[in-house]
């Protein structure tokens, strides 16, 4: 590859991948405005009277956006230095499922709806923007979540026992005389839907015993509804009084209290 | 403009703009019966039977209303000094798009409906009835929401993109075999109205399958729930502990009370 | 009145107000059980099939019990001191109250259902079993709801108009073709019934643009259900942090911060 | 009982109780293996198709659960040391309800479906995996819950009242022209379905007035959905800071983080 040929690369790579430049940031927008015309084309192909019209015009626009993609995926396999581990990073994998369903559809009848998993490609819209509020926002969130884990794990092991024996008592009460009940599966699924406060109604209990339970079951939800958003609140509180984003300068930890005088990690006296 | 006409103009001010005098008062309060008065007559117009038997009537109270405000809106231009800027005012803006409705609907049949925005002009209640305390919590409030709101758009940008996949694949699941999920659009919007804990029931999954994936987007919709819950009580918790800024002169403590007279750690005198 | 009479009426004083004898107890106690009957026995009268075979027992059941909660009424009256202010308290209207309907009942057909407010006596329940704990529970639940109050107000004064706008679009863009948006009132009903996540589903959209828009309303729904959560937590929490007792011994005021040493009313030295 | 026998004994109550060797683990997996596959099978067998086609199959694999579970019972009981305790304790009880349903249905029809208690055997899952980590969040939610339960006391009690009285007023309100509201305990089905935003739909409002008093009753549902929330929540929170109670040797301050190794306030090295 002679030099020419490599500056041009260069070139390639930073209009495509990074967003600092002009060029960079106008291929960035165009790309998410092509990626969300694409989504809409695939959802509005499914309505059935918009499809019987329009088929060919679905096709072809179809074939459209994939082709652009499968470029741009070509693309950014020759500008990186390791195609390879391009192509199996999160992102890459992402764009590869986003062609693929189209050329699928070959073989495949209805495959095109996968498309939809192009949606996901839109994760790149904080990269290009660089949003770093929102990021920051995004991390805190995922932190709370990932601490609170165990806890919500747990509330949900408790609940899917708590559906399960609900669904087996109200298919004995309801079961004989109510065909939304003539199952345990299918009353668990109504204790779900009871417990979450969804509510659709489209099973509901008939006997004056079955909606008492109903009633207790609604009044346990009503309590429990309380449990998760606790522990993501307890969290978030928590979480709040650690944004003090001090690094200590010997071991290079933060997490620091606003309070704190020295590290908490190595004992070194934080600098004020 | 001669002393006279200057000294009515200001009194009018005063009544129509102050709140402090008593004239100024009854004058507001007046107005607000009138708004919500319209508000309601525009609402029970809407009402069929309503509407059959007494169009005459309702059209009547109609103009009547329109003509008061109408008055009012140009009695407002006239008393300040610039007229200009009250119109291009937010509350200048309200007030005229109170009135236009009606005007329009002698060309454009059922405009009329529009003038439900009449109810906005309620804003003014909290500056009339100088409901200061009320006033602080909307802004305690509003400060929270606008400290949040990196996190609550991170948030439902990740629901949207949630629904999408949650729609597509339900549409895959019941679409064949239910009307309800006959397009990803419809799929996407039972996929809000089961993840929102809404649940209406007008679209219900129907297979064995559906049910158990629906099982999975409630219990995940109970569990996502929590974020926005925990995100705004977070904010909440960290606003009440921020109210009052107020630094004791003696020990430069911080932290009071805002019902706090005293320092709390060295017991002298705050500053009030 | 001789002393006899004095001295029975005393007695009988004590059993009937004071919880702390054991005559006292069992007769509080008697009278929860009297009072729980009988509302159950009002609420089981309306149901018809029980209500047309057993009417006679209902009518006799009924004016047992109004005979004895009136005879217990009069007691009430003739032991206490000011039989007028016991009258006058909120506990003496609800024992008015209570007994009222069935003689109403013999001139106003229907109205023994009014009964049901006897369920209220059972707040004497607190008083009887000397639930302190529970007592304070109450008080602090209470308190935070108290002190959230105008924030509240603000929150349900701006949800209120929320619907009202909501009801007005959805009126005008599902209105033409669907009952259920057949008036702004009617519409009104459905956006309290979304926002709230209720969705009954007696009132649905139907059009695709109208779908949309619910989609957007169930959203704005989730995200503002956060709001009066978080405003209780928050307060919840900072009481959480008041639950400290301590009084101060030169002024006797209470509610200082753990960390204080001085009282934050008059500067006094607190005792450790 | 010679020392050969003595020894196996203790050979297999390591294996049966214990799991920390090895075969100990093996034996515990298994066995939650076959738990899951039981309820699954008691579950599966009430779905009507299925029963019909495998009623023979189902019969069989039940027998073979019960005898596995029994002879599992029995190993437990000639194990243990002191075998009455087992059988009277928590896990000894749900071990012995696990099996009796099958023998039970030999003399009562259709008791068999019972056996969905077979679910809390599962609660030794977490003994099995040592999974500290959620025993000791399950602990901190259990203990929120314990600390709060007062509150949610007097919550629930003021709820139960608060429907009561909602379900007459309904009832007088609904009740003449509407199905749905044909008791006071129908109408008190509705209240709850209402205020706990469950929303079923199965009975809705119907008369104006009706619909009016169901959006103040929704209203209200959603400012007290708060409450219970709340309470945990600043539970929770008080709960998190309290998680740590280490106190530094050299300064004597407490309020150190989980994962601090130093103290903060003066960086001397904590105890572990």
């Amino acid at each position: 590859m002679d030099d020419k040929t490599e500056g041009f690369r260069a070139k390639l790579h930073e209009v495509i991948f990074e967003a600092d430049t002009k060029a960079g940031k106008r291929f960035d927008l165009a790309l998410l405005g092509l990626i969300l015309l694409s989504v809409a084309v695939v959802m509005l192909e499914t309505i059935p009277t918009l499809h019987e019209r329009y088929f060919h015009w679905f096709y072809a626009i179809e074939w459209f956006f994939t082709v652009i993609f499968t470029i741009e995926y070509l693309l950014r396999l020759y500008v990186v230095n390791a195609p390879l581990r391009y192509a199996k990073s999160t992102f890459g994998l992402i764009d590869l499922v986003s062609i693929l369903p189209t050329y699928l559809s070959l073989f495949v009848a209805g495959s095109q709806t996968l498309l939809v998993v192009r949606i996901l490609r839109l994760l790149r819209v904080f990269r290009i923007l660089r949003m770093g509020r929102f990021l920051w926002a995004g991390h805190i969130i995922s932190r709370a979540l990932k601490a609170s884990r165990h806890k919500l794990v747990v509330f949900v092991f408790f609940v899917a026992q708590l559906v399960i024996i609900i669904g087996a008592v109200m298919y004995f009460v309801e079961g004989p005389s109510n065909d939304g009940f003539s199952s345990i599966p299918q009353s668990i699924y109504w204790a779900v839907v009871t417990l979450t406060t969804v509510g659709f109604g489209d099973v509901t209990p008939e006997t004056p015993f079955g909606k008492f339970l109903a009633t207790l079951v609604m009044v346990i939800g009503y309590a429990i509804i309380a449990v998760p958003t606790g522990i993501v609140s307890a969290e978030l509180v928590a979480n709040q009084k650690q944004n003090n984003t001090q690094v200590c300068r010997h071991c290079s930890q933060e997490g620091h209290d606003d309070d704190a005088t020295h590290c908490k990690y190595c004992g070194w006296k934080l600098f004020e």
